[in-house]
């Protein structure tokens, strides 16, 4: 039997809209899922939960209330549960997101920036 | 405040040792650890978990009972809690691994590479 791995860039090579995270593996309820990100996405909160980004390629700032964290290729930051934040990236940035299944993107606030849930590269 | 992103890169070049895994960031109650490996390790089962594997750099096989997976950098692989499995790497491997908290790395198999905990990098 062959097993495949999951290859990052490829899943981030099949698809270009932005803030719409894409499920490519699974790990217990957790889900690891890949997003491209450019411009300011909406301040939230994720109430229940921590999550986890890594950035693969591109510049990610993730702005907290209390100061912001400057995410490069081959860093990560967990922004903890509670805590409110807004991510901005001047260009596209390519991005790992690992969270419990069913974290909706925009956490408590909603609005058009909404993702449905996509494991259509799983 | 300044929030301090997670380098992976600086992480693994703080230590040498093979297959010692050491926490550097928590999600919820999961842990992401970076590890170095050369080798084989042993043939072990984590029955309670999922294991994910992310390789930073060189190339890792994990040998299951029933096929290999062969995993190189920007790629990942979660092994299915209750299967068998045995990382092995020719040349020296840096990589991620992300598991609840308490997971031992020989799993039920014990023995001398059974590693202490380690969260001197977090």
């Amino acid at each position: 039997m062959t097993h495949e791995p999951v290859d990052i860039a490829a899943k981030l090579s099949a698809f270009s809209e932005h803030w719409s995270p894409k499920v490519v593996a699974r790990l217990n309820d957790y889900e690891v899922k890949v997003v491209k990100v450019q411009g300011e996405f909406v301040w939230h909160t994720h109430d229940e939960t921590d999550e986890l980004f890594l950035v693969i390629e591109g510049e990610l700032t993730i702005q907290l209330r209390d100061g912001n964290v400057v995410l490069r290729a081959g860093q990560l930051f967990v922004v903890p549960r509670g805590v409110e934040h807004c991510p901005v990236a001047d260009g596209e940035v390519h991005a790992v997101l690992i969270e419990p299944a069913g974290v909706v993107n925009t956490g408590d606030a909603g609005g058009a920036l909404t993702a449905a849930y996509d494991d259509s590269l799983l």
